[in-house]
């Protein structure tokens, strides 16, 4: 497939990295940010543009990789392309495209992606939706070559989906950063931790999450959390968090 | 070594179990539930025992592996123990033993351990302490038999690792629990996130988890953050944590 990137950040360069090695052709990447257009087309073999009116308009597909608020934006300039547009974000509906292009979907990679970290994309699964069947099966044709979980999920799943992602990426992640901050404050290394961080999210691998909490608030251990809270007195917001986590996690026993 | 084993839990079975692996002699295994016990002794060729009045007062090592609130209990029938007793609780300080037994310490293994599921005792960091130097020699050589991660770690400081833990693994492991909710109410398979999981824990193995913070909060994304907080109207629970979890991560930012 011939394919045009708009946007460099993370979700564009693995995405466009993916496809290049899966023996798609990116013919061309344009970003707002010209040094990551550049870097990344350079990666890519493909070539920058100095803007959306310089973009192949007989390309197979078009992946939008911007902002979630300039994708409306971009969306308008793509009036006149002739295969398929589709964006890659888990929070924006499939419709933010009606009117602006003929051929549409959402071609959503569920990941963390940073610049400076490999994936292995076979096992991220792409998240897909379109305007007719027959973008969707051209779209599911691409995600084939790039994961072995291809779903068709639609913009209320999707959503829901970018939303527990939340959770379980960017509030574990938050989690993670305030365990390091207490250890730092009292010279303990972060990498004690580490092998339990690891343990922790092999467990859902097999389990049910909620089947294997474990710690003083699911024991009802009152001692030890009355212990942590005096602990945790001179710090306001991690006090907060500690009682609300643990009594959300007393209350989903019930 | 020789090692008698008080307790049959997560913790005494995977310590018991990983003692035997390395070619210690565990000799008894007590516990109040004694089917666990039983099930326990048989698995490290060990027997059990009535009462801790039978307990082998010649043996090397105890391992006190019982609740937190039964570790003083326990340690006041160890009295002519003439070996190390030593408890294996993150959030118990060393003076428990005062004046109950002679040579005594902490033998804390940190990780979580389910029992159906095995992990690698050597990647898991044991953190020690004892009232002597002799008393710490010994418990670490046993522990460099067991782990590639020995550290003497004081009671002050093991509360905060153990608190910690709290936040990088049982928080965690909730947020997991949450996300699993909210995909379930909606038909979504949490296996689609499991590899977003995965690669959030990975991610932090070789960076400063505040650095690699991603997502709506950090990027002061308002438009999205009052997107889910309107999703998760009917989940008052939810919304909070949503709201303290999104504020703690802006302002770590500062």
């Amino acid at each position: 497939m011939k394919v045009v990137i708009v946007g460099a950040g993370n979700v564009a360069t693995h995405l466009a990295k993916a496809l290049f090695e899966r023996d798609h052709q990116v013919l061309q990447v344009w970003s707002k940010h010209e040094e990551n257009a550049l870097a990344l087309a350079k990666a890519v073999d493909a070539v920058t543009i100095p803007s959306l009116e310089n973009l192949e308009l007989n390309a197979d597909l078009c992946l939008v990789s911007v902002k979630d608020d300039a994708i409306a934006a971009v969306a308008e300039q793509l009036g006149g392309f002739k295969g398929i547009v589709a964006h890659t974000a888990g929070a924006v509906p499939l419709h933010i495209f009606d009117g602006k292009v003929n051929n549409y979907g959402v071609f959503y990679p569920l990941q963390t992606f940073s610049k400076a970290k490999d994936v292995d994309f076979r096992t991220i699964p792409l998240c897909l939706e379109a305007n007719s069947s027959d973008s969707l099966n051209a779209l599911r044709e691409v995600a084939q070559t790039l994961s072995q979980t291809v779903r068709e999920v639609n913009s209320d799943q999707r959503k829901i989906l970018h939303l527990s992602a939340v959770f379980a990426c960017n509030f574990v992640n938050h989690m993670y950063a305030l365990a390091d901050e207490m250890l730092k404050a009292n010279n303990l290394d972060f990498k004690l931790i580490v092998p339990l961080i690891q343990e922790t999210a092999l467990k859902v691998v097999d389990n049910t999450p909620g089947l294997v909490q474990t710690g003083p608030a699911i024991r009802h251990d009152e001692e030890t959390m009355v212990a942590h809270q005096q602990m945790l007195e001179s710090h306001p917001q991690l006090l907060e968090i500690y009682k609300m986590v643990s009594n959300s996690i007393k209350n989903m026993e019930i």
